[in-house]
């Protein structure tokens, strides 16, 4: 985010996003970078076949644990029938592409916003591809994660085509989830007792 | 899924799963590959600063349009305070979280199902750390995404910890949600008119 993208900047808030807070906390974070490190935690609890429910609410994050959640987010992870399961929820592939919706956009936002530009409307359709002969391990030459995701999305902005080509781009190689998409991220699993 | 697996289980139902149903899905795809091809997909509509909303119903897999679910799942995406929002719901790197649990989860059951290993509690702890100056691009050498995830799980099961730990190692190699996040996966965003 560079001091030419604050000076860019006279509104309080664009996108409802304050943006007064938003430099804040880059400024903040600038002066102190060990502000910027997060830790997000989810705990979930296997119910029976392809059902489980996790629980979210706690977090550590710009040097403290968080405190703003009264209650705790509950999610259900089924599977269709087709997958063995009887819809309890969607299933954790399709709670991904949600993840990645979610974050590509907010993303987009948050950056339209440090560069004063207002955005109108931002709708995505996410369709991604994959292959359960890999999670079956019946083909070792089959990745049992999704092959690649595609995202089609219609915004309509105040800035030119060219300005959005650029911001779209860039909100795609810094959005968090789809950089953990993108490239390798080391998942480590432990059992305990 | 090896023939071995099949010759193991007798019942017709382990871990909530319908084992018959399972192998005879495993043998529809044995017979025609073309059937393990599964497209999911997501809907999602920006509301306004870190708010979004996904709708989730529709996919393609088993050779057919699925047609199982009456209405669609509607999951919101929002942001805490300290992330410029109202915690309108978890946030993306949260769901991605719940995501990548109930992946693990399913196919730790699944797999263990195929053994003949009947589950009796699974319990996961997840907890990713990122740091968002990779968000805000601050340092170009701070990746966006999560630097790693670590699983803590909390098992019990009808086996020894020899064949229990076996199972963990293959469920985590065969998660599509965990493959997804382990490996490079393309995204690709388009912008439409």
């Amino acid at each position: 985010m560079s001091t030419q993208a604050l000076k860019k900047t006279a509104s309080s808030s664009i996108n409802g996003l304050d943006t007064a807070a938003l430099f804040g906390t880059v400024d903040a974070i600038k002066a102190n970078p060990s502000l910027g490190r997060f830790e997000f935690r989810a705990q979930n609890r296997w119910i029976n076949g392809g059902e489980n429910r996790s629980r979210i609410k706690e977090f550590f994050g710009a040097g403290n644990e968080d405190t703003s959640r009264t209650a705790a987010f509950e999610f259900v992870n089924g599977e269709p029938p087709v997958l063995l399961g009887n819809n309890e929820g969607a299933n954790p592939v399709e709670f991904l592409l949600h993840a990645l919706a979610g974050c590509v956009t907010t993303t987009t936002v948050l950056h339209a916003a440090a560069r004063g530009i207002t955005i109108r409307r931002l709708n995505t359709e996410l369709v991604g591809d994959l292959d359960v002969q890999g999670l079956l391990a019946l083909d070792a030459g089959v990745a049992p994660g999704y092959r690649q995701i595609h995202i089609r999305m219609h915004i309509e902005a105040d800035c030119s085509d060219a300005e959005l080509d650029d911001l779209l781009a860039f909100a795609k190689d810094h959005s968090p989830v789809c950089n953990t998409v993108c490239r390798p991220v080391p998942v480590t699993l432990e059992r305990v007792k």
